[in-house]
């Protein structure tokens, strides 16, 4: 079988959500090439070497722009922080190579927009890591909405809370707490939270095209992990924004990570004359569907769909009815796509230009809360 | 309007909770008759009289044959604690008196059956207090199955699971707790909570032919408050059945008040070919229903049914839609189908009769406990 | 017993849900008035006369006026739509009568100033109707947050999401509709529904000092039932706001009458440092609670709080753990406040005084809706 | 770093999930050996090759017995139908492998015992594939139980509810059906789902000591897909037992297959003196926790522990608190455990000799089912 030889950026978490995805998606899916881990890179050499030992890389290297030099390496796969993203996904679009980077595509549009130029240029298949499309109950919800299930829709909410960083103890920067630190990060909650809210939207409900924002830094200073030193937190701790959508509908959204009790709460709920759906991602395994179209009104209820038959999205791959997959194989349902497109040329989505759509709305967001005025998002899907 | 004169016996929790059902009805229902509070009736003259006061009620006594004798009083309504169910119900009947009684009817199949000999050789109306059946939930369930929703049933379980005598120190006997002295309530949970589920089962499910039983005493002794000594315990503290139905379907019973964490979890499921039903009294504004007949696979989900619209059993003479009632409505409900059979003539379930098949189902259950062999019910319905 | 003569103005829903409360606060309370239903007031003769049939009224009044000259008249309870609240408050003070008057006070600011300054020159006892403060778990909230257990406060949010008006085809106006007709009703959703929600977070979060927010109106002509014609539709068919609390933490707001599967779902969720409390109307026996202070890590977990205990606000009024109570209840808790509150002479809340809080943030919201930009509420507790 | 060798018979659904977990388990868990999958054996030789080619097997094999003899195979993992279970494993002993071995061990305890005789005298590593004990949340349930945090048990009830055979156009037999198949599968739902549910209760309650059941067949024939005949059903659609624990505490179980709307529902609940757990395996990522000592009772409700923190068991493996693993890791942490018992040389539960006790239970139940009477279990723990 034709090989897909990976060569991955960066050890953390999303290396690691990444690596099992090459690791597993031949097992589960049927498909035209064959997922290779050739080379793992991190500026870390034990940490790198740990880590191919780990998920079983053939070799191991610290400079990131050695794979792209590389000519058994067909694909870039980005896990690196955000603020890295920019320069490596142009270098790979340049050296050719294929690319998965993982989300938000970098800080700003600013940085954004010579990915997405590179990538088109030089006509490279890439992948924006918004791994949630690919859970089953929302890649559900999308049908149920493209079958006409919904109606004409009303109101899209949808929230996204944590509580890990209520303590003023935990530190900003590093390895693992990058996510703090705004030059690493470029920003808080709203690139690492609600942009996958938003890319959420965007595929349910399209366009957005105003917002008024809301932002707060609860912890105004934190112990910086490099420095040493105390210093000033730059990233928003809590956003929240209205919008207006291109279809009418109205907007509402927040992400914090000071929602005690709440570890990964993505949520949404999206409201149709003839419907409305509902997704928690804690529960995963469940979409609620409100079906008002085709019932009688004295049994209608929230439909509960335990999202695990065969005629559900991925799940013939997986076990039986019932049993349930995890957070894990959204990564992997994603990867089984991207490969298949490959072979049949029919692009993936969310591609780099989808994702600087996302990326308009976070920055439009971010001006409204700096201004306190309504912004335009100037997205166009 | 004409009037239904009340005479009411025994002010404990059930008299109070008929109390406000006759105080209340005739606000909610449009009805032939209106409920007047004749007169309460305790042996406790101090408690009778505060109950007076405190419901509106024109007169007390002390000695119900004084109720029996009373011209003014149209029904009766008996409120006692089970040992004197049987004594005053064959009076009341005799005396022409319609009766409502609370349930279990009596404490055994010999104290029962007399009753449904004395209120039918009077031609008295009347009616066993199992106010569940007029939950707007369950009597939806109901309607669901007569409308052929749920198809041929293979299963019927239901529960009934408390927590409040799990402490040793609780007392047996006196106003409050002559639930646990087996003499005043003649069994423990069988009698009290499993009979309603057994009503609720034979009314959504029908007839139950043969039981296999177990019942265990968790706590051997304890302080009767009446002799003021350590007694022996009579009552059984949980009770778990395996039920055969006439219609083929088998039946799951458990009953207990040593399950920490529930407080009145009286629950049922029904499984049928073409759907299921479900329900729970502590959060009994749903109904859950999933419906396979007529459904598509990849929506098909358990539906929570609010059951608060106009439509739904009992509901348009409340609020609005989404606006709950509780536990005290489904006495009101009953006792408006009471009031409204005295005009039409068409007789109200349960009535004595039908009180007396649960009785026999209770009798079968505490019998196989005893041997640990199957026992016919020998109910008829 | 001293009596609490009731003159009620009003026989739409509102004028069911206090008759209903004033029948049954003293078969619960032991309290030292007795309400008792002198009269009933409305515009329409026959509709009145067959409420006060009902619910016991002894007369009937089609001048409200009537009420005000009335001798036997202690208390004014002003159930009217929001149009004629402020002209009879106003009156009733006047005349020395005490007033409970359904939320919200009046259709503006302006409106509502008069009414507060009428009842605290006349030094009448005066009550809004935010019945909500008194649903037992609501009530338990704000007693779980004066114990100190969810410290700091991050966020609030709130929803009261209804699904009756999406159809086009419902008109505007008349007794039963006049919540879609500004003239009589002021605003849409803001008065109606987030009204409640505001007092709610005023009662449980203190001050909301800034909100930016969003008004839609889906349908934007209905039938006029009084005029015939089609119509233009003044109020809000849903409203959004971000808001900023003295406390320093941020709320999130929603109201609609267009979320399909919503029958009345107020929410409200409150995030602190050391604890977060959840609550639904839908299933008001529940209060969520989750306990960060003061538990082990791995056990940690949303506690469903099931609100039925003697020990709960309100509950040991009523029946026994586990039994729950309904909507209607909140009412009768409020006005069994009201009357002890007449004997300790200790002010009950809200009052109008606090009613006004409410509706200067409902005014500012609707500001910021026109005009896009913050405004500051001017809200003092 | 020393090698698993794993020699894996059956390529049915048991096959995949055990690949799975061999594929994985060195990718999560830091362990001495990395498991090698060696070969794969399976009659169809086709279907064997394609099974190879997914899970990365390096050799095919046809015969089972090839496998014992191959002295690159360390450990034997039965996949196969429950007929062939007992003459693999008393091979595989008596070659000295290892043995994994699907549940039940066989189809009755005259089967299951010399295999237990044969791995205690080969004195080789086993273990059943009771693989629910390593769900995250049932593991944490018996550590809260060892924590003492339950107290004293009064109840323990356990459903495993399917409705997958409802149609009686489902044959039985063959590959995909053989569960439905007596001579192949040995009993209905009492091995296949009712084992399950008894082993967790050996593991969470103690021993089974008496029992009472019924079991049902509710499709008396179905086609075969081997004969092509219309053959009689010999297995058991359904089995409801009572048990008596030796700690004193009730057990309720119950297996169907015909319980529509339910796909995979394994649920348990414990009651104690002290606190309460629930679990539910569709939503497996919870435990509901009622804490009843050192808990305020008005804050008192079950907590829903959301269990994907670090110091959950095996949860500081996969990612971060919030994300939900699934199905398939049960299998990948029992096996982590296995490898790891080889280092420490301290033995893994369940072994065979556990399993025979779950085999004793299954069939006293079988046993009682057709007498009627109570039966002894004679397991001993």
């Amino acid at each position: 079988m034709k090989e897909l030889r990976v060569g991955l950026i960066g050890c953390g978490f999303m290396g690691r959500t990444h690596s099992n995805a090459h690791r597993r998606v031949n097992n589960f899916f049927q498909l035209g090439r064959k997922s290779v881990l050739k080379a793992i890179c991190d500026t870390n050499a034990e940490k790198a070497q740990a880590f191919a030992e780990t998920w079983g890389y053939e070799r191991v290297e610290t400079d990131w722009r050695k794979l792209m030099e590389a000519e058994d390496i067909d694909l870039i796969d980005i896990c690196t922080p955000n603020f890295a993203h920019a320069e490596i996904a142009i270098a790979a679009a340049k050296a050719g190579k294929m690319i998965i980077c993982e989300k938000p595509l970098a800080r700003s549009v600013a940085e954004v927009e010579p990915m997405v130029e590179a990538v088109e240029a030089a006509g490279v298949p890439n992948l924006v890591s918004f791994n949630y499309r690919r859970v089953p109950a929302i890649t559900l919800a999308k049908q149920l909405i493209d079958e006409g299930r919904i109606g004409k829709v009303f109101h899209f909410r949808a929230n996204f809370l944590q509580d890990w960083t209520i303590s003023a103890d935990v530190p900003q920067g590093g390895d693992a707490l990058w996510r703090l630190d705004v030059k690493a990060a470029g920003s808080g909650v709203t690139g690492d939270l609600l942009a996958h809210n938003i890319d959420t939207a965007l595929y349910l409900n399209g366009a957005i095209t105003r917002v008024v924002a809301k932002t707060e830094t609860f912890v105004k200073e934190r112990l910086h992990t490099e420095t040493g030193k105390v210093e000033p937190v730059g990233i928003d701790d809590a956003c929240l924004f209205i919008a207006e959508f291109a279809n009418g509908s109205l907007g509402l959204f927040e992400a914090t990570r000071y929602a005690r009790g709440h570890k990964a709460l993505k949520t949404f709920e999206v409201n149709g004359a003839d419907g409305s759906l509902k997704f928690d991602l804690e529960e995963m395994e469940y979409l609620d569907y409100f079906q008002y179209k085709g019932t009688e009104s004295h049994v209608r209820g929230w439909q509960r769909i335990h999202v695990t038959n065969g005629e559900h999205p991925y799940m013939g791959r997986y076990w039986v009815p019932g049993l349930v997959i995890g957070y894990e194989h959204s990564f992997v349902n994603a990867l089984a796509d991207f490969i298949e497109s490959l072979e049949t040329g029919k692009k993936v989505q969310p591609d780099f230009r989808c994702g600087l759509q996302t990326q308009k709305v976070c920055e439009a967001v971010l001006t409204s809360a700096k201004t306190g005025a309504w912004v335009e998002t100037g997205v166009t899907l």
